[in-house]
């Protein structure tokens, strides 16, 4: 083996950025988690500093040319492919100034902070004396890394969540959805309509609710001895591969909605503990992009969470937890998982409604980073895109419109289409796993779901960013993203 | 007023060292007391490079020359404090080469979480095979130390923890101790034969325990929006000033050990959380020192927390939690807290034979430092000092001797004897805040804190740094340490 010494001090370089990023993800996760509020003004000023010595290390002037030094080096492919992931956090960290970093950090976190009063009161004026500096400094942010990428602004910040992911492709994928997506709508609400739906009567002890869930993670593979379930405000899935820490939240006189959360942050939880253990501390060794991330978590609660087979395991678990009733007859919890109504929020919208948001989202999100409307152009659209696509009225309900999600008070422009790509690569996987073994769904139905986690290690997990996502698309299914298999997935599951 | 750049600069580096240490601080905390095995390795990679990153920062070659600047500039007398105290952080870290940070920080890590397996085990063998390297990494810093500062080794990393003590100090406190310590708990023993005792009948539900911790750490003042209290296998006071973390252990069978090992971190607790405001992440306002430390949970567990006033108003909040039964009596009770019995492990010791349990760690600790005996020595040691100072026979039971603690664990080498010094100090500030107000212990019975608080608070408390411990304690008291007030309260306590 030839002697690769520019490449392993690269190596050693984004080693000890793993490791300093390991602590960054901890106060993360403990801010949202277990952090009493007066700690918040000492937490803050601990993750700016931390994020300005980060910056610098990336863009330490000595990096550029190890970088074309190890270029030259014979790598393996792994290694060869550690330095492409390198390059690209290299190129967009260098893009960047530390006064940028810092004062998007700054507005970020005043913008956040202001919302979280702003959006009960419902106060858009107030919002959008914050939120100009937030759109002013992601469109600095975008200018840059554009001229850097020599693509799009928003394709420019699109690449920081999805790699590679153009407009061109989003408008092609979204546009085609945007065709049938009322239609199909409107026919399972028709059809739905004639159901009977018994609601489950809580309360719903909440000690009961947190056993529930981690039984439910426990079956669907969660190692919790790697990893941890705790309560915060918002749901994520934080903390490290090593160390997976994922939050829901427990009202008591409502269960589904915290247990099939928890299923999502199962489906991310599972990928990063399952990321490839001999690289873990290399570009190379993390999650390929946030659409895969969100075709894991939805191939977890939609795919896999909303199966009838699987629902049918569901219930006796309820019944366990929180005793008999009829509601927890396996039919009907499957009609109540997979009830369809167009509504405000994004987070509790099913999954044939929630592609909706999310083109709505990126028909806003993208002319604004684009220049072409500003701030206070977003509720006049939001109501026109909201009637046009589920047909309902937003006008002045700000609260439950575009001051709904935490996104954009933070600058994070180009997320939204992960969420709604990462729903039609789910749908694929799944088509390709039942390609490949026409006898899945009995599987699943019989309880045993290791064919499905066995697909996922193979194909998604263990090769974290090993390839690009398109390339990783083909060799797992053949193909690039096709959106003809979630149609197909929606039409079956909801029209069949 | 006139321009300190220097000294400004050197603030501004200290308090960004302050921001990287309470990411650090939380990651310790959270290593105890929330993250799954499986977490630790990445964990301790972390730590062992931040401690390496800090340790880069602090010895920067430019501060030497700030800091000599600095001396020269017109500072008034908190900063002339901060710089004493910015001086002597540099130079101890000076003294130390990076790589043997690196290498404390990864071994102490490891021998630390294989020992919460092996101490169950009772695995003396397999924690050699860890604490000789915890070891030889101790000696070598103690070497490096003592070398920088002219004082024997042990002197010198006693100095991490109490700056200015030395042996020859400690061996004449303890050697005085010592005289006295064996007759006064036989007489104390004697006395206490003749009283009839009733013991609490169990169980007392965990949640039960949880509750009565919190209600009695915010009757001694912790502040919850600044804190929290959560479980690890040993108690701690952690975290920030800013955001305090402590922690307990409960079991069903028996609830004082956590109660007074609660209030005992609680004092702890309101140390840092009244540390000054104005001047939080310079080294000035950090905590003196551990003696002065431990003067706080002591002056909380052992003068308050055992005062017949304070039990008096303890015994109607058991009732509460745990329902009414004849051991929650009054006098019953306080009997029970100052109950006089050698045993094994030091955290449960009652204040009359704690100090054994010191002497005995100091007497081993000290020449294992020095060279002068090794680690496969301890057992032996161990086994002839508790019978010795306390009469009672260890022999094989390394799980609650020398595997009790985790101080030697992680190369705390030089820490025990401030637990024997705090105890002594708190007899001390009691003692003084009798002199100056003699309805102090009328206060206290009739449930009135405040006084205490206040003294605390402004004398030690609202001090922080800004004096040596010796000048500390003479504006305090009007004297520094004086162990007459440990025996004259003792006596008074257990005698009287």
């Amino acid at each position: 083996m030839l002697a690769t010494p520019a490449y392993d001090a690269l190596a050693q370089t984004y080693l000890r950025l793993h490791r300093l990023g390991h602590l960054q993800s901890l106060a993360g996760w403990d801010q949202a988690a277990k952090m009493p509020p007066k700690g918040n003004g000492a937490r803050a000023a601990a993750l700016s500093e931390m994020a300005a010595l980060l910056h610098r290390l990336r863009t330490d002037p000595a990096l550029a040319e190890t970088i074309a030094r190890a270029e030259q080096e014979a790598l393996s492919d792994m290694q060869r492919a550690n330095l492409r992931e390198i390059q690209r956090d290299w190129r967009r960290a260098n893009a960047l100034p530390e006064s940028l970093v810092q004062r998007r950090q700054l507005a970020g976190s005043h913008c956040e902070h202001a919302w979280r009063r702003q959006r009960p009161a419902n106060d858009w004026q107030g919002f959008l004396g914050n939120f100009r500096e937030v759109l002013a400094i992601a469109r600095e942010e975008a200018t840059l890394l554009s001229q850097r990428q020599g693509v799009s602004r928003y394709d420019a910040l699109m690449d920081r969540f999805e790699p590679g992911m153009t407009c061109a492709n989003v408008d092609r994928v979204f546009g085609e959805v945007r065709q049938w997506l009322p239609g199909l709508i409107q026919q399972v609400r028709e059809r739905q309509a004639q159901q009977t739906l018994l609601m489950p009567v809580g309360p719903f002890p909440v000690e009961a609710q947190r056993r529930l869930c981690e039984r439910v993670m426990r079956l669907l593979g969660f190692d919790f001895e790697a990893g941890r379930l705790d309560v915060s405000t918002h749901p994520f899935c934080g903390g490290v591969p090593e160390d997976v820490r994922l939050t829901t939240r427990f009202q008591e006189h409502e269960f589904l909605g915290s247990l099939m959360g928890t299923v999502h942050e199962t489906g991310h939880g599972r990928y990063e503990q399952n990321l490839p253990r001999d690289w873990l501390g290399q570009p190379v060794a993390e999650a390929r992009s946030m659409a895969l991330h969100e075709s894991q978590s939805l191939s977890f609660e939609m795919q896999l969470g909303a199966h009838p087979g699987f629902v049918a395991q569901l219930a006796p678990m309820l019944v366990e937890a929180f005793g008999d009733q009829p509601a927890f007859e396996p039919s009907n919890l499957h009609r109540l998982i997979t009830r369809v109504k167009p509504g405000f929020i994004r987070v509790d919208a099913d999954e044939v409604t929630y592609p909706a948001h999310i083109i709505l989202r990126y028909e806003i999100e993208r002319p604004l980073i684009e220049g072409e409307i500003e701030a206070e152009d977003i509720p006049a659209l939001w109501d026109a895109k909201m009637m046009d696509l589920l047909g309902i009225d937003t006008r002045g309900n700000y609260k439950d419109g575009p001051l709904q999600d935490v996104h954009w008070t933070e600058g994070g422009f180009g997320y939204f289409p992960c969420y709604s790509l990462g729903a039609m690569f789910a749908a694929q996987w799944f088509a390709a796993m039942r390609h490949e073994r026409p006898d899945l769904d009995a599987h699943i139905t019989r309880g045993d779901l290791a064919p499905v986690f066995d697909w996922l290690r193979e194909h998604i997990w263990s090769q974290a960013s090993r390839w690009t996502t398109d390339e990783l698309a083909v060799r797992a299914s053949g193909e690039t993203l096709n959106p003809a298999h979630f149609k197909a997935h929606l039409q079956a599951r909801y029209l069949a």
